[in-house]
Formats: structure tokens, C-alpha cells, sequence
């Protein structure tokens, strides 16, 4: 977990931000918002709001008054309490790329499987960067459909000890999470106490929340586990092409979602979720680290902070179908952002590709590097008198150099960021180790950092347990 | 010339910008700066300061006295009055990559020629995102040493009609680049009325202005021609291993430069030069894109501001063998941050690869690239009313897409950034187009741009004179 104690990029003025709060309350209650579940409609008829069919028009106060019994501020805890995660303030959790059905290592690009997701999960587990594997680092298609939930969770318990996040395809899939999540845990009482799952919920946008979704948000929420409540916005397809109109919008649903938690259970931990960016025109692709995603990225951070809610947003996104130069530069284009806007919640952190499509060994690598980069960019400067070294100054003098100076031998080995990946060799020393480009090296690093791989130790009791729970629920589901 | 309206991002608070103030003054008046040329330091003992051989001891109150004097912002004319550059502000100006010897096209990597700089020249005139191509846009290895830089200024032109760079290598060159200058802006006059060149004073980091830089420096100073004094610190080798020690001497150097410059012609106009970036301590290369690179980029632009100066830094700078991902990261891990800086003057912004020793084609178009992106990314979101498109939400409701919405209609064609190199294209349809990566759809550009380049048009009056001065200098110089 990275504190950001580094000023915040904030772009927004209060006029502007005003314009935005008057935009989602004019949706939420001219045009209102669709909940496909009777169980949502019914609370919120109950709780006074005009309900016709499953829209829902909302009084803006009213849904002011749900999120802020939302926590500004939460744990969620690790299996391994070093990793316990807080949520909210200055702190950035990171986990890596979520929903891919395909993997693409080096010029291989094919249908993922259960050991790739096993594999990202042991990555995921090695690199301090990452707070998370993440839920569905990939979607493992050998897997029987019905019960992959199980095996997901189950890698995922057992392969790192790190925060992971809940299945949301359904609303039994989330009691299988929860109910695998008590086992670890120890119960209902501890994980309601101090969650242990995040989930992600999305808005299937424009201003509609699906059953399948609210399904599992109700079961996440009544355990009192965190949801991140996410509206899906490709300006062009879920949203206008205008910024500020996908903006009052991304409020509008995120904003319904939160009060639909906090009237399941008032005061449950939830997450402000953005996934904000545009398709191509041309083309009707989606297009990711445009300057349109950055730009909404810094106003979602401002205005999650103006709500008083952790927000999630950013990642290393990108559309490029390989691990080239575009995949660094449009990721880097989401993720410095992503550190200037604070985000408290980084999905997608190491190993998109191709629009998320693929999740990319390679890339993974390419993006725990710069999350190196950039804790080490986001962490303050400590500028004394001390650190002016003027002595190293009147070593040296005039013309001279620092290489062999007191105050550079005292300090070498740690004075600087030491990277993973970048090379800085000169070019005929780079010819001699072979002359591989980024990828290739990424490539390497993969090897060897999953033979390297030790699985993190486990209460046997426990293992047993929740291998019994996968089989007996196996069965069940007819797998 | 791009105008940055967005806020500056800033990260020194008002104690460690006191702390770094008194730090360069300490330096400056007890460790004294050296000018290798008679005439500075001649110039330092009648204004009263301390000079013992060629070194100076500064009153650091005199410093700022002459810095005092220098321009605040200026303006630097081009022969196409289009393409004149405006100097400090909210203004950035942007320039090719300097100074390379070699070349990277493809994987191919060689010594550069005369035809490689006149191709960078014409790529250069080429996009509007760069507003000069620099001056040694690479080093013309073929064309005799003693002659070249009239090659390269007679290139620069007549291929391009933007603001271009003097030559700096010696007194001379510097004479026949504001001789070559007058012709082509009509006398003297015209040039030290508004200024139609900019050169790169490097110091001889630590604390050291050799005698050809300075040789230069009083030539284009007289002229009333802009210099960039620009400290030349790698952390490690030139400057201490503490980023608050180089910006300390980072102020100290600069401060210095810019005082001779206004001693030579008080009012001249100067920019505040920044080159900072470290040295890997393992292999003792330059690093650069490095976190440390960033922070320092950040504080300079704070402290430019501070003293009321213009600044450089910045660029498109990397350490990489290879157009490849790192190549991509670690440029934009600088350029993001100089626009975050807003920073002035920008060099390498097009074509910088492996530390600089290489001018590379593709890397310049995915430069290119970059530089569109953020240019749309740093321009002010108008948000009001009208943008929050309500009509297309009441148009479209509740799970639908807004791709066939009336105001998707009216605004599909220039709603969203269009990229000049980046691909959206799905997996099938990628491979179908050839399954290019990104360095070779680069490749591709880079053809297509110079099969299409026109030479803008030019007086062939003065284009003979430019002619017969090069063939005349050239016949002098024993070439």
C-alpha cells in the first residue's frame, strides 16, 4: 500500500464543479435511474422516492443524504495482516488487470486458462507494487463456467495472501466468495467486522444498474463488504461525447448506486468507481489513455474528494494489441494521472493490454516498473540544509566530478531509483546480452520471477476446509 | 506554440524553496562559479566582484540584480511570421532532439549524415507540434567538421520557415549563424529588434563555463540573440547525488550565466536552463525518464517562476537501445511532467533515443504523437450548461448507447482526440493490416511524411546570398 502525500492535480473550479453537481441531480430526477431488481425498487418506494417499474427518480438530497452515511475511510483486511489494505485518504491500493479472456505471452496471443490465472496470481503475489491480484485476472475458459468462481477464489486465497476481490456474475457466485471468505477469515463476524473482499459493480450505462449486478451488490453489501460502484463510460456509446455531460452522468449512476448500498445496510463500505474513457469514432473501438480519459481522471478524483468518498479510476490501460511502445505510452498516459489524481482504488494496475481483452505477462512486468517509478516520484522530497551537501561542493570544486566524492560513496547504492526492467547499458554492451528490446527483457523477468515463486504459508485446517467447500459446491452446480 | 492554461503542478513548499535559495547563494559567494574567457571574468572585476584567476565569488544580491534585468518573456521571430515564438508565460515552444551522432532507423543504427539532418529537418517543418527543429537535430558526420554548421544552418533555413537553433561550437560558428541570420531577416537591425535565433550554452558542470560556450555566448548576448544557459547535470558525475544539492547548483550555474549575459548587454534575453537527470550508479551510464528526473523537472519550473524566468526542460528523453516500451515510458515519464511544469523552451521533444546519442525516426513520430496528446490533454475543459448535453440522456434513457444521438451526430468527427499513430483496431482486423506494432506504423509515417513534403517557399534573392555566404565561408575554412 503507497501513501500519496504528494499534491493533488485538481483541475476543476468550484463553478465547474457546481455546473457538475447540478447535472446529476437533474438526471437522478428528471430522467431517474433504472434498477432491475424488486428488492432495489421496493427500498427506495420505501424509503419515500418515486418508483415507477423498475426507474426510479431520485430526490437529490435524499441520495446525499444515503452517501454520506457512507465510510470516508476503511480496512479491509489480508489473509496476511502486512497486507491489510486501507481504503480512503492518502492511500493508493493497486491490483492488477481484471476480466481478460485472453492471454497474450510474447508473440503468442491465446484463450486464457486456469494455470495463467494461477500464474498472474503468483506474480501478483511476488511484486510488492501490486496490494492485489485483483478478482478475474483472467478468465480461465478451461475451467467449467458454472463453478470457475470457486477455483478463482480458491487460487487466489491459497496463491497470495494479499487482499483479493469477489465474484460478481451472480448472486450465488457472491455468497460462494463470501461463504469461502468466512472460512478464511473465521467467520461471519470477523469479515463483517473487517471486510475482506472488494467487489466491483458495474453500471450497464446509460443510467441503468443490471440484476445480475444488484444481485450480488446486495449480498455483498448486506455482508458488509465493500463494492465499488462503477459506471462503465465509453463517451460515444454509454455517454455523450462531452466530458462534462459523462461526468454529471458518472455521478448520477455512481451516486444511485452508493445510496442503494447504504439503504441495504446504512454505513457500508463502498468505492466512488470510475472507468471513463471514449471509443473511436472512426473506428467504434474503444480507445484507452486519450487524453479524454486523463482529463476525466483528474476531475473524478476532485470530485470523489468533493463527496467525501474513496474513489477508484485509472490503471495502465491502454488499446495497443502488443507489448510496444503505444502499450507503455497510453498506460503511462492513464497512470501518471492515476498518481496525480490520488486514486485510492487502482484497478487494471499491471498487465492490460488490447483494451482489455488480453492480460499480457509481459505488459505486467512493463507496469510494475512503473508503478516503481512512480511511488518513487510520488514521494516527497526532503529539501534541509543537510541535503544541499554543500561539503560534496567544495570537494569537488569547479569542473571536477562527483563519482568518487564522500557524500556520493556514502549514499551510491541507494541514492537513486534502481529499475526492474529499464536498461541503461550503452549500445555495445546492449548488443552483447543480445540486444533485446523491453518485451523481451519483461520476458525473462517473467521466467524467473514464477520459478522464484513460493507459496505464501497456510493453515492446513483452513486449505481442507475450503477445498471441501470447492468440491462439495463443485457437485453441486453439476461441474 | 502550444499555450498552457492548465495549473502548474508544484511541489516545493515556501521553506524549501528558502532552503535551495540560500543554497546556491552559498555557493556562488563561497565557492565561486569559473568562466574559463578573460573578458568574463573581466566583465565580473568591473562590476566589483571577487575574481581570482577565472574563478568568480558572487554577492548573490549583484546576481540578482543582473538577473533582474533579463526579459521576463520575449518573442523570437521566424521567417514565416506564422511560425514566430513567443518566450515565457503560459507559453510552450517545442524543438527536435539535439546534439546526436548517430542515427536509429528501423534496425539499422549508423552514423548520422547531411541527408539524415535535412530528412529530421523536414519532419521537423512537418508537424505543427513542434515549433522549431531544433539546431543540431543530429551531428552530419559526412560534411567536414569545419564547415558543417553552415550546412546545418542553411538547412534549417530553407527546409524549414520556423524558429531555428545557432551553433555553439565556437565564436566563429556563432558569427557566421548571426551573419547567415541577418541575411535571412534583413540586417542587423531586424535581428536585435526581435531576436530570430536561440542557442544551447551548456555549463561545464560543476560550476564551470568553458571558454567556446562562452566565446558563443558573447556573440549572440551582443547580438541581442536568446541563450539558454543550461547547467549539465547528471546526478553522480556532475552534481551530487541529492536532488536538492543539484537544484541548489542548478541555480547557482544558471544564476551566473544569465549575470554575464546581462553584463554583456544588460536587457538580453536569457532562459533559465535545466538538463537534470542521474546517472545509473551500477553501470555509471545516464539514466533518464527517471523518477528523480521528474521531481527535479517539476522544482525547476517552480523555481524559473520564482526568479521571474523563462525556463528549459523537459523533452522526450529516454535511455533506451530501441524504439521499444521502455523507449515509450521513460520518454513520457519526462514529457508529461514538462507539461505539468508548463516548461518554456523545449528541447528533444522529437526523435531523442538512447540517452541521446541517437536520433531515431520512429521514436520522433511517436513523439509526435505524444506531444498531440497532451497538447489536447492541457487545454482547459469548458464546462457549462450546454456541455452537459441533457437533451442526448432524455434522447437516449436507460440502457441504451448514444452512438446514433443527435448530438453524437453533430460532434462525432472532432469530439475526441484522433491519433496520428496509435490503433485501435481489433485483434483480427490489426492482423489483417499486417500486425504492426507501433515503432513500424511509425516507419510507415515517417515515409509517407517525407514523400509529402513540400520546402516552404523563400525569396531567391536571399536564398543566393545564403548561398553564396556558405560557399564563400566554406572556400575560407579550407573546406
Amino acid at each position: 500500500m503507497f501513501r500519496n502525500r504528494m499534491p493533488r492535480y485538481e483541475i476543476l473550479s468550484p463553478d465547474a464543479i457546481n455546473v457538475l453537481d447540478k447535472g446529476w441531480r437533474r438526471i437522478v430526477s428528471e430522467i431517474g435511474i433504472q434498477f432491475a431488481k424488486p428488492e432495489a425498487t421496493d427500498l427506495f418506494r420505501k424509503a419515500g422516492q418515486d418508483v415507477d417499474g423498475e426507474v426510479v427518480k431520485l430526490d437529490p438530497e435524499f441520495v446525499l443524504e444515503q452517501v454520506a452515511k457512507a465510510p470516508s475511510e476503511f480496512d479491509v483486511q489480508a489473509r496476511n495482516p502486512a497486507n491489510n489494505v486501507h481504503l480512503g485518504g492518502d492511500q493508493m491500493v493497486f491490483s492488477a488487470v481484471y476480466g481478460s479472456p485472453f492471454v497474450r505471452e510474447g508473440e503468442v496471443r491465446r484463450d486464457a486458462t486456469l494455470q495463467d490465472f494461477r500464474q498472474l496470481a503468483m506474480l501478483s503475489q511476488t511484486f510488492s507494487q501490486l496490494d492485489s491480484a485483483g478478482g478475474v485476472i483472467c478468465e480461465p475458459n478451461d475451467a467449467p463456467l458454472d463453478s470457475r468462481h470457486l477455483d478463482m477464489i480458491y487460487a487466489l486465497q491459497t496463491l497470495t495472501d494479499k487482499v483479493y476481490m469477489g465474484n460478481v456474475v451472480s448472486g450465488p457466485n457472491a455468497v460462494d466468495t463470501i461463504k469461502m471468505t468466512e472460512i478464511l477469515f473465521g467467520g461471519r463476524a470477523a469479515i463483517e467486522a473487517t471486510p475482506a473482499t472488494i467487489s466491483l459493480i458495474n453500471c450497464n450505462s446509460p443510467l441503468r444498474w443490471d440484476d445480475r449486478m444488484l444481485d450480488a451488490q446486495f449480498e455483498y453489501c448486506a455482508a458488509n463488504q465493500p463494492v465499488v460502484l462503477t459506471p462503465f463510460l465509453l463517451m460515444g456509446a454509454m455517454s455523450p461525447v462531452s466530458i462534462p455531460s459523462a461526468l454529471a452522468q458518472q455521478l448520477a449512476e455512481a451516486l444511485s448506486g452508493i445510496a442503494l448500498a447504504q439503504l441495504i445496510r446504512p454505513g457500508c463500505p463502498v468505492i466512488f468507481g470510475s472507468f471513463l474513457s471514449n471509443i473511436d469514432m472512426q473506428s467504434g473501438s474503444p480507445s484507452f489513455g486519450t487524453p479524454e480519459s486523463a482529463i476525466g481522471l483528474y476531475c473524478t478524483g476532485q470530485l470523489a474528494r468533493h463527496y467525501g468518498l474513496p474513489f477508484r479510476t485509472g490503471g495502465g490501460l491502454n488499446s495497443s494489441q502488443t507489448c510496444d511502445a503505444q502499450a507503455a505510452y497510453e498506460s503511462l498516459m492513464t497512470l501518471l494521472p492515476t498518481f496525480l489524481a490520488g486514486t485510492n482504488w487502482v484497478m487494471h494496475a499491471a498487465g492490460w493490454l488490447e483494451g482489455g481483452l488480453v492480460s499480457c505477462y509481459e505488459k505486467f512486468i512493463v507496469d510494475i516498473e512503473l508503478l516503481r517509478m512512480l511511488q518513487v516520484e510520488f514521494t516527497p522530497l526532503e529539501i534541509d540544509e543537510a541535503s544541499l551537501a554543500f561539503g560534496a561542493h567544495e570537494e569537488v570544486g569547479h569542473g571536477g566530478h562527483f563519482l568518487g566524492a564522500q557524500h556520493t560513496m556514502e549514499r551510491f547504492r541507494e541514492c537513486f531509483y534502481r529499475p526492474l526492467l529499464s536498461s541503461t547499458a550503452n549500445y555495445e554492451r546492449w548488443l552483447k546480452l543480445g540486444g533485446k528490446d523491453a518485451t523481451a527483457r519483461a520476458s525473462e523477468i517473467v521466467t524467473k520471477t514464477l520459478d522464484a515463486y513460493e507459496q505464501p504459508p497456510m493453515d492446513e485446517a483452513i486449505r481442507a476446509e475450503l477445498e471441501e467447500f470447492v468440491t462439495r459446491r463443485r457437485a453441486e452446480l453439476g461441474d
